[in-house]
C-alpha cells in the first residue's frame, strides 16, 4: 500500500527532499518496503513549472485533514508557522521530521511530549550536521554508553571563513565577503558568524547527550569577529588551529555545562584538519572512547538526504515505540562556562604576565601563549595590568 | 517486565559485554524502556571467582530452550559452533547480536534469512569498525542515498604497524614486534597483517552498500608485510601516507569492485591522519557526498559498546520488521580490481620508465613517482624491461 508524505515548503532544502523523493523512489521502496509518494508540497510562492507543481497546495489544513499523509516533512525554518504546523502534524497523529535547529532547540521538550503522547515520531537528523549520520547514531548505538562530551565544528560558514584566514592569510572581512560571494553566508552572516547556529545546534546535542532540556537563551555564543590574523598565525607557530567549536561537557556530580566559542585545536587532532565548509563532531564515550563524524553540514542535498532517511525512518518504524525524548530543565545541574577551567590561548600587550604563561611567542611588541588551566575569572586576575588582547580555550 | 539476554563466550569482549550489562543497568533501562539482565553465559573454561560466575551454563540447549531469553549475544568468534549457535538461537526465535565479521562476511546471507522467516534481528553493528557507529548509520540514516563507495582503515593492527614505520622509521619486524609487546597484534599476526580481517570487513560493507552477497574467497587481499621503509619514505616525499585501506565501489553498469591493499592517502586527507590503532571509515552517498567515521575499530570496552547497543535495539524493536539484509550473489556484476584503473606509486630500479611517472623522485639508484590511472596490467606492460620494487594504488 503506497505510504504518503507532504511536504512544508519547497525552498532549497525542501526542493531537495522533492528531487530526492521522486529520483530516488526506488531505493525508497526498497527501505520502507512499500512503495512511498509525496502526495502535497505546502508552498505560498508560485511554483508552475517546476516537476511537483500539481501536488501544490496552499492551505496546512488539507494536509493536516488528509489520514492517507503519515508523515509531514517541515522545510520551512524558524518557530512561526513551523512550529504551529508541526505541533497540528502531530496533534493529528501524523510524524513529523525537520531540518530545523531553532525549531528543536526551542520547542523540542514541547513537541517530542506531544508525539509521545500520540504514538508518532518527531526526528530530526538533519537539524544537526547536516546529511552527517549524527543524532541517531548518538541516541542508538551509543545507546549503552554514558556520554561524557561532545565538541564539533557544527557551523560550515564559519568553519570557511577561519580556513580562509588560516590558510590564505585573509583578514575576517574579506573572508566574509569571499563566504558571501560563494553563497556560504547569508547577506546578513550574523547567525553563522555570533555563533547563534551553532548554539542552537549545541542545545540539541546537549539535550540527547545529557537527558534534560537545555534553552538556548542559557548558553553564551562567542563568534569569530573577535578572531584576528594575529590569533590565527600565532595559534600557527604554537602548533594550533583556530576553530568555532560546540562544546558540551559532563562534570562531576552529573553537573554539565555548553558554550559556543572559538578554540584553539592541537594539529594532530582531527578537528584541526576539518577544512572550508565541512563539519565535524567527536562523541566521547564512556566505554567507546573518542567517535568523530564527519561530512557535508549544510547544503541541498546533503540535508535533504537526511530529511528523506528521517521520512524512511518515520515509515518503517510503524508505530512503534518513539526512541528520543528529555526531560524538563534541570537548572541545578547547570554550570556555567566561566567557572570551568581551561587552559587558555593570550594574545597580550608586552608585560609582566609572561610568569603564567608557557610557550610564550612575540612579534610586534605583542605577545601570546597558552596558560594552565584556569577558569575567565582567574585568567583576568591573573593579568590584571596587562592588556588582554585576546583570550580563547584550549581544546585538550 | 524483565528482559533477558544470553551472552555466547566470556573471552575479552564477552567479559566487557557482561561487565556493561551491570554496570550500566540503569542506561540499558532507560533505553529498553524495562528493566535488562544477562540470564546466561555460555563458557566452558572456569569462571568461579567472577562477579557472573552464578550466570554461566556449559550446554547451550539451556538457553536455546528457554522461552525468556529474548536475545543472544555471540562473542565466541570464528564460524565452527558460533554459527551453529547462532543458527540455533535464530530458528528457536530469539534475535542475535554478534561482533563476529567472519561468521557474517561468509554467513551472513544465509544467517540474515533465516532471521527474517522467523521475524528476529539478526544485528553486528561490532562486526566493523569496533565500537565507532557504522554498520547503522550506514543502513539507516543514508538510506535515501545510492552508496558509490566505502573506502577505510578497518584494521587497527596494520595502522598501528605502518604509523610507526611512517613516524618512528621502525622497519615492518620491529613495528610488528611492537605492537605484539603491546598487545595490539596477535602471535600469530596473518589474519591482521595480511589483510584477511580487512577483507572479511569490505566484504560486509559491500554486501551493505551494493545490496548482493560478496563472498570472501572472491576479494583479494594484500597486506603490508611488502611495505618497505622506503616506499614510505618515498611516499612521504611525495605528500602520501601509507595505509591499508579496505575500498569497494560502484562502477558503471551497476557494477562493483572491492580488494584490500596498501595505498597511498594524499596528506590533507582525513585517512592520512587516523594514526595508530584507530580506525575510519569514509562512506560516499550520491546526495550526502562524503561521511567519515572515526574512533576506536576494536578493544573491549569499545566493542562490547555496541554489542550492547545491538542487544538494546533488539529488544526495543520488538518484533518489528527486519531492516537490513541482501541478496544472493549476482556474479555478473563483480569487477576483478585488476581490471578497474588506479594512479599507482611506483618505486623501480633507476631505468626507462621516468616518462611515464610524475613527480619523479630518487634516492641510491632507484626511483618512485605516480603514474596516470592505469590498470595492473598496463602498469606492468610499461614497465617492461624496468624492475618494479613496490607498486601501490593511489587513493584519489
Amino acid at each position: 500500500m503506497m505510504k504518503y508524505a507532504a511536504l512544508l515548503g519547497a525552498g532549497v532544502v525542501g526542493a531537495g527532499v522533492a528531487e530526492m523523493m521522486q529520483g530516488n523512489a526506488a531505493y525508497l521502496e526498497k527501505s520502507v518496503g512499500e512503495p512511498v509518494a509525496l502526495k502535497y508540497i505546502l508552498e505560498p510562492r508560485d511554483c508552475s513549472g517546476q516537476p511537483w507543481a500539481d501536488k501544490v497546495v496552499k492551505d496546512f489544513s488539507v494536509i493536516e485533514n488528509d489520514p492517507e499523509v503519515s508523515v509531514v516533512a517541515e522545510c520551512i525554518g524558524g518557530v512561526g508557522v513551523a512550529y504551529d504546523f508541526v505541533r497540528r502534524a502531530l496533534l493529528a497523529g501524523k510524524s513529523a521530521v525537520t531540518s530545523n535547529k531553532q525549531l528543536i532547540a526551542e520547542k523540542g521538550l514541547e513537541l517530542l511530549s506531544i508525539a509521545k503522547e500520540k504514538g508518532v515520531f518527531l526526528l530530526f537528523e538533519a537539524s544537526v550536521g547536516g546529511g552527517i549520520p549524527l543524532i541517531r547514531p548518538l541516541t542508538n548505538c551509543l545507546a549503552a554508553n554514558r556520554i561524557d562530551a561532545v565538541a564539533g565544528i557544527v557551523n560550515g560558514t564559519t568553519n570557511y571563513i577561519l580556513t580562509q584566514m588560516i590558510d590564505c592569510g585573509q583578514d575576517f572581512d574579506a573572508a566574509l565577503k569571499e563566504a558571501q560571494r560563494l553563497g556560504y553566508a547569508e547577506a546578513d552572516p550574523s547567525a553563522d558568524v555570533d555563533g547563534i547556529d551553532a548554539l542552537r545546534k549545541i542545545c540539541i546535542l546537549a539535550d540527547l547527550c545529557f537527558g534534560s532540556n537545555l534553552p538556548p537563551e542559557k548558553v553564551s555564543a562567542e563568534g569569530i569577529r573577535g578572531v584576528s590574523l594575529a590569533d590565527v598565525a600565532f595559534a600557527e607557530k604554537l602548533g594550533y588551529s583556530v576553530k568555532l567549536l560546540a562544546c558540551a561537557r559532563r562534570l562531576e556530580g552529573e553537573r554539565f555545562t555548553a558554550f559556543v566559542a572559538p578554540m584553539l585545536v592541537p594539529r594532530g587532532n582531527l578537528l584541526a584538519d576539518v577544512g572550508g565548509v565541512m563539519n565535524a563532531v567527536v562523541v566521547t564515550g564512556n566505554a567507546v572512547g573518542d567517535c568523530l563524524f564527519y561530512g557535508a553540514g549544510a547544503g541541498r542535498m546533503p540535508t535533504a538526504s537526511a530529511v528523506v532517511a528521517d521520512i524512511i525512518d518515520a515509515m518503517r518504524r510503524g508505530n512503534g515505540r518513539k526512541f528520543i525524548d528529555w526531560a524538563p530543565e534541570r537548572p541545578e545541574l547547570w554550570a556555567d562556562p566561566r567557572e570551568v577551567p581551561f587552559r587558555w590561548f593570550v594574545r597580550y600587550q608586552n608585560g609582566c604576565a609572561n610568569a603564567i604563561v608557557d610557550q610564550c611567542l612575540s612579534d610586534n611588541g605583542e605577545c601570546a601563549g597558552i596558560t594552565p588551566p584556569m577558569t575567565r575569572g582567574e585568567l583576568e586576575e591573573k593579568f590584571n595590568g596587562t592588556e588582554i588582547l585576546s583570550a580563547f580555550r584550549v581544546k585538550d
